[in-house]
């Protein structure tokens, strides 16, 4: 399913289908659902560069849960709509990165979003534990853009 | 909030309201949800018998993961209805149970449905192990209705 | 995203990926996510043969709400794993149609599912009203498989 | 179920369980359901103000449609845990108000959050229309705390 990724000119963009069931009764897009679209997107990104939902470095597990997630809804999107995710880099820290979409339907941007993930070591039964991001992975995740 | 399960003569009922996230752009209830009902129900009517969903029996945790899900929607439920699910244990077999649900809006019928789950040892890392129910648990339960 | 539906020697198939947001607690995929699927592939099928969600058909716009669902699962499915749902027609009758829906992942069966929908006129402030299914839309249908 | 909102002091809280399907494969609630927590948690502060989801006004519907959403992630919660959730009003601008959720586990936060909805004007095939707060809702709403 490649071809729902794709990598003009160096963006990411992601791409699909809205379903009936992620309609509500307003007949749009609930907004719930938008979050939902953004972590497939996130995802299919950290896929793209080579990076698996969980990683080992170093003996331990490492992945990243976010701590912070954000969006505006600039207009609807309805069933059948076919929707573009763009995802960018917007900062690394030493164990954060930031990511933003722009969603959009044809041309018309639907809804502009943020997550915040870090970097954690997770172990069974214990909270995640936040770490440096390794630099194999630093080096797959690229510079921020700008 | 266990005025949420009521138990008047003999019979479980499970009660709560529809979400605004659980319609679809027809303004209805989305079919899927009934199932999520439904095992918000059944997980209600194990606990009001004293059984947890993970259960430790002879040195083996015990779960009933479902076989079978089957529902018939005779009407519609729509935001803000007060739906009420009579949870039945229908059938108890060797190791498997069968539970109907009557789900009522007022006093229409809403849904009717059925869960088979069925008793497995779980172990990290393998398949689920079908096995008999233990006394215990089947004393629990109590005879099958009719 | 056509990639997604092919049609090898006459049989439909409807692929996709299993979404992380998906899954449980216990790791697999949530039941009722098995609904969701059905319905997509569903949707997929009916277009492929040219009906859309809502059809105008002499003067009334008729759908085809579900009155049935049913699922077996067979085993079970991960974050990752990409799904092939295998929709055939099984029953035409004079108002519903019952499809059969084969869930596999690579070879191995995960869930085979049923769904019984019924042709109905809608019109907005009435209940759906069930209306025999349209000359040109059973000869998009053609005829069960068996 | 007027015992799942509660108002000790002056402060809403919202409670609920935390369901089964509500969880992902890391064995906690996904982020997107946070989301959906705090609707339902504004759903239910806007009713104990007496406002419903679509009111009449001037002859015309008036409703609150969402315009942006945002979420910290601050630990986890998991099945069956029952969550408290404070809603207040942060502030009320000439069509929009801005929600805060504060969302706990016993005595633990979970999550903070907030939502931003705009009073609208909506008419079947058109795009919500901007329009002032009309008077009956702002004194029904309160001053914002602080």
């Amino acid at each position: 399913m490649n071809q729902n990724k794709q990598s003009a000119d160096g963006r990411f963009v992601y791409r699909r289908e809205i379903r009936f069931y992620e309609t509500d009764m307003v007949g749009i897009v609930h907004f719930s659902n938008y979050f939902r679209l953004m972590e497939e997107a996130e995802i299919a990104f950290w896929r793209s560069r080579g990076v698996a939902l969980f990683e080992t470095w170093d003996g331990k597990t490492l992945s990243f849960p976010r701590v912070s997630a954000q969006c505006d809804f600039k207009s609807s999107a309805r069933f059948g709509d076919e929707l573009e995710v763009e995802v960018n880099v917007l900062r690394v820290g030493r164990s954060s990165v930031r990511f933003g979409f722009e969603m959009r339907n044809s041309e018309r941007i639907v809804a502009i979003g943020e997550i915040v993930a870090c970097c954690c070591e997770v172990r069974e039964g214990h909270l995640p534990k936040p770490t440096a991001i390794p630099p194999a992975i630093l080096k797959k995740l690229g510079p921020p853009e700008n």
